[in-house]
């Protein structure tokens, strides 16, 4: 049997495959360019909705999503965030911690709307398909989640910003959030005045982005290919397609 | 100053947004429909560098990708599998154990390619920023990589199965992986004859999907917006939009 006659035709456009890479790759880490607009209800449903449709292991669907508009909530956390990045801060040896300083790592009084989103371990019983062997399982399906909501904000025009210098029981307490119930993602959510071109990370000299080539094994860890032709061509095909990112696509 | 004037254009064509948004209600967990059509290398490598495109804390990029086409690899992650699987399956009661032992949960045989994505939590030093207080960040990150992989290969025509029904210890053992990297993602990847239009969990009766207006919060876990008309419009917002997704889109 011919299996290419087996295969399903592709039901994506080339505009439409376009529209996934470009949130792909122009997804960025917002931290310090929130516009006050408000969020229409439909823009969020839509993102909320992306969110919901994210795989989840034994298709428990684990994860609720607290909206915070309060500027009180929203001050409180801020405050955590203060005393957190003070702590971190000095973890840092000089130089670098000069460098930390100067960042501005959240958005969280700015941006219109902070979104935090937990996951609930005991939703789908205490047997979870998927989750017998892997116990982390239902936290990462509501970071899979995360990650929906961040890309479908790109294509909304919304900034994400993921703020991870919290005291996680601190804001466990400040939101109310039942011991059982683990909160994964502190966001802020908003339109932006822009979108950096670069990772601010990239762009304040933290880290560089990685070549990707060299994060690809075959067969085992480290394994190079035993200097087959295949994985020369896959590496070079990585390369050539990394290099095309510049122009802000994957093509 | 009025904000609306400092807005960035959205940059997204309608199209482009109704693509992200395909891939995001059309993706699926597949374990049954794969066939063994070669995937080329330059689709391959698009996928991968949408996965190394993914948000990552400190931008360590923590992830490697083990490409994984050997029958013999294969065959010993399968063995695994099916141990592991009988052991899961006993965990559960008659009635649904029943129902799991009808389920196929993984393609590793008949995926041409398997990809194990892992987190090197060392990758950036002891010290990184943003995983100080939140110790998770590196393996979340690699979950947001493993995410944007899975929607790219949608957009490509590519099935995607996370298998997790695997001993983890085993898994180092069988690909040789060292004992600080973490396997976060065990992945079967290839063309399909068809994605299901609903998940095969769904479709079985393990599950349904849950009404995402029950899973939104306001300002505290619990609260119900204290009965305002914005918490109210935002929930019959999110209403109607779930109801359009049986159109297969998000709109």
């Amino acid at each position: 049997m011919d299996s290419q006659s087996l295969r399903a035709e592709n039901d994506f456009s080339d505009q439409q495959r376009a529209g996934l890479y470009h949130a792909i790759v122009n997804r960025r880490d917002v931290r310090g360019q929130f516009v006050p607009d408000p969020i229409p209800d439909a823009v969020l449903a839509r993102v909320l909705t992306a969110a919901h449709f994210a795989p989840s292991v034994g298709f428990m669907q684990p994860w609720s999503f607290l909206i915070l508009t309060d500027p009180a909530v929203k001050a409180r956390v801020h405050e955590d965030f203060t005393a957190a990045n003070a702590e971190a801060a000095a973890m840092f040896d000089d130089e670098r911690q000069a460098i930390y300083r100067r960042l501005k790592l959240e958005g969280i009084r700015e941006a219109p709307i902070n979104l935090c989103i937990t996951c609930d371990r005991d939703r789908a019983g205490p047997v979870v398909l998927g989750r017998t062997h892997m116990p982390a399982m239902d936290i990462y399906s509501t970071v899979c989640a995360v990650q929906n909501l961040w890309l479908a904000a790109r294509a909304e025009g919304l900034g994400v910003g993921w703020v991870s210098i919290l005291h996680p029981d601190r804001l466990r307490d400040l939101l109310g959030i039942p011991e059982k119930i683990v909160p994964v993602a502190y966001l802020c959510l908003g339109y932006v005045s822009q979108f950096n071109t670069r990772p601010d990370l990239e762009k304040a000299g933290w880290r560089e982005r990685l070549p990707l080539e060299g994060l690809v094994h075959f067969d085992r860890w480290g394994g190079d290919g035993d200097g087959s032709a295949a994985a020369a061509s896959l590496l070079e095909a990585v390369r050539q397609t990394m290099e095309r990112t510049r122009d802000g696509s994957i093509t």
